[in-house]
């Protein structure tokens, strides 16, 4: 099943997945998807924002149990942030089936749409349409790079965007989500435990930084007469690093444009993507404060205009109390509770369902990367206990 | 005449140029210039690089006087970088007939091909082609970044990539070249003098520098944990600029590739071009060395390995001191000379043939950019130093 996967998307170059939402790559992991559906005899259903459904039981069935994750990547991603939460639900089920029990709860896998926005430069498109967090008219406004909208590029790979909208009587009808998930981080790695379990996801957004300067000839203007905003650019990369650091918090400037962007030119324009998280909204308002405020403090001494706009942002999510002590009391005592930086569909869904994730260790803590890792043994555990999880809420 | 011109290649939303070698932009610039040599009946001819001739007199015969510049741009550059050298020398021409003058000298005007380098990242191919400072074998295995090879690109605008190579002996019937420009700085613009003559070409060159560290997870990596290569390549930005202020000389990074370039991707490289140039090569090499050292020094610190290649180098151009004073005899006592950090198709053509440059006030300063500009009071003076010049070397 996972061998199958493996090779959609990947770039022989990088080694890394580019699979990017309502393209061919995402096409032939939601292929896969339906085909692992079928072959288990579940009833395949897409919803009206093209998230992918499977349901063992009956799909318009009230207190369902329901499980997935994604199948798309970032760019250069690697093979399990995403994937290993679908294949670990598909192998959960298989397990659930081996031990003979009879959920009487309706269960079901979903693979949600477009969750890490590569494309779209908005995460979790699928599920913040579905739970009313992202209306039909802005979803429509999205564009790739290279100008299509979310629409055409939907309509391309054969779905409605006419139909796209809230889904409260779809997620009305869940008792309870879970996600399982590589952790992104090292905080398992060090422990014996190869499964964890999620507290919070903490506050998060992308705020995008203009730094608008004039265009001139690298070979004949004076420096004293330039106005560069790659200098004030680069000031701002370290200054936020330095915020961040002194917050306790997290600054990442990973995406970065230049007009014209010639080797022999001063830019005219830099454009620069600030990804900034914090374990409390307090934190992260002051750390990007800070931040806005270096950026203008050195375009003023560089006669560079600096414009912010805040482009996403993700509240704290406090998973469900009263489910994570459940699935504690399932996964026995002693399984480590943590926070995580990294947004995922779970925290969009917590605000509507009573949502838990599940972590599963990842020795280098990498992610985002060909480098992220589970090791086999690990792998399995995590799908016994999502296969404990699943028995103990829909066969309890 | 001008006006044609004006409209081709130009970019709507930015109002600059977009005139890339072999795109259809150019395809019609070249058009314009054959239009402009058919209507005044001169001799119209395209050399083995694909460079343009318009002949007044004898092509074939000895000691002919040569003016001329190129007609591709940088990406959104303006509208006098180049096409002011051209459409000054068809109006030099008029002017010639005009004042009844009978040159006893062939003359021509040339557009050299792809000067700026936009598209293959090196400057002043036709010319290093046809002076044999670049083989066609390496010519051959420029590429775009598309990957588009220079012959593809050739062929697909219907010139032959299997006939580039040196031009001895049309270079060796050259008596004397000439190139006239938009100045790139300010140099005259405080003075009484609307046109300048050159001394000399800084030298110059293009490093890149090839920042590679850890693709990660912005949102869950550690800032302890990341190798993340934004850093180091923000304070080189820093250092180059720092050290080339300390040496009197020019640094810039105005162009910069990013991988995987994702919001919430630590990334795994950044790539950044510097374009460093000084009044003399001790000067620049030291200023390089120092950038080098100080990239190497922080990458250390970040965990990041940086590597640096020279791309390119253009060594001091010193323009013939005996030509440089026949024209400021013609032009009449008090012509500004004054250096450039610019590379110019008579850079290259200086080692071959005696070579001079006219230089026309630019108010601004401003290259490279919509910006750029020159009075029509100020073009026209031009065209009639240019006028007198060619009559000076081609006629007396």
């Amino acid at each position: 099943m996972w061998r199958d996967l493996l090779s959609i998307g990947r770039d022989a170059g990088s080694g890394g997945y580019r699979r990017y939402a309502w393209t061919g790559a995402d096409a032939e992991c939601r292929a896969w998807f339906r085909a692992q559906a079928e072959a288990r005899g579940l009833t395949y259903e897409v919803d009206r924002n093209g998230n992918q459904w499977a349901w063992l039981g009956d799909p318009t069935g009230d207190g369902a149990v329901v499980t997935g994750s994604h199948l798309d990547s970032v760019p250069d991603g690697g093979a399990f942030d995403g994937p290993l939460g679908i294949v670990s639900s598909f192998a959960a089920v298989d397990e659930l089936r081996a031990r003979g029990v009879k959920p009487h709860r309706p269960l079901a896998i979903t693979n949600f749409g477009d969750e890490e926005g590569a494309r779209f430069g908005l995460a979790c498109v699928g599920s913040r349409l579905a739970a009313g967090q992202l209306t039909a008219a802005k979803a429509r406004e999205l564009r790739d790079a290279d100008g299509v909208s979310l629409p055409q590029a939907m309509e391309k790979a054969g779905y409605d965007p006419d139909a796209i909208g809230p889904d409260p009587e779809r997620l009305g009808r869940i008792h309870a989500f879970v996600e399982l998930h590589v952790e992104q981080g090292r905080a398992l790695a060090d422990t014996p435990h190869p499964v964890g379990l999620a507290s919070a996801i903490w506050p998060h957004g992308r705020w995008r930084f203009d730094f608008a300067g004039e265009a001139n000839h690298a070979g004949t203007t004076r420096l004293e007469d330039r106005r560069d905003p790659m200098l004030t650019y680069a000031n701002t990369v370290l200054a936020a690093r330095k915020k961040a650091r002194l917050a306790g918090a997290l600054a990442t400037f990973g995406k970065v444009a230049v007009e014209p962007n010639g080797v022999n030119a001063i830019p005219s324009l830099v454009r620069g993507w600030l990804d900034s998280r914090a374990a409390d909204q307090e934190t992260l308002d002051a750390v990007v404060a800070e931040i806005e405020k270096a950026a203008k403090e050195r375009g003023d001494r560089d006669g560079v205009d600096v414009a912010v706009v805040r482009e996403s942002f993700t509240p704290v999510v406090e998973f469900e109390h009263a489910l994570r002590d459940e699935l504690g009391r399932i996964l026995g005592g002693g399984t480590p509770v943590l926070p995580t930086g990294a947004g995922h569909d779970a925290g969009i869904l917590s605000a509507t369902v009573p949502t838990a994730m599940l972590f599963v260790r990842n020795p280098t803590g990498v992610s985002h990367s060909p480098a992220e890792h589970a090791t086999e043994d690990d792998c399995v555990a995590g799908v016994q206990a999502l296969a404990d999880v699943l028995e103990g809420l829909a066969a309890r």
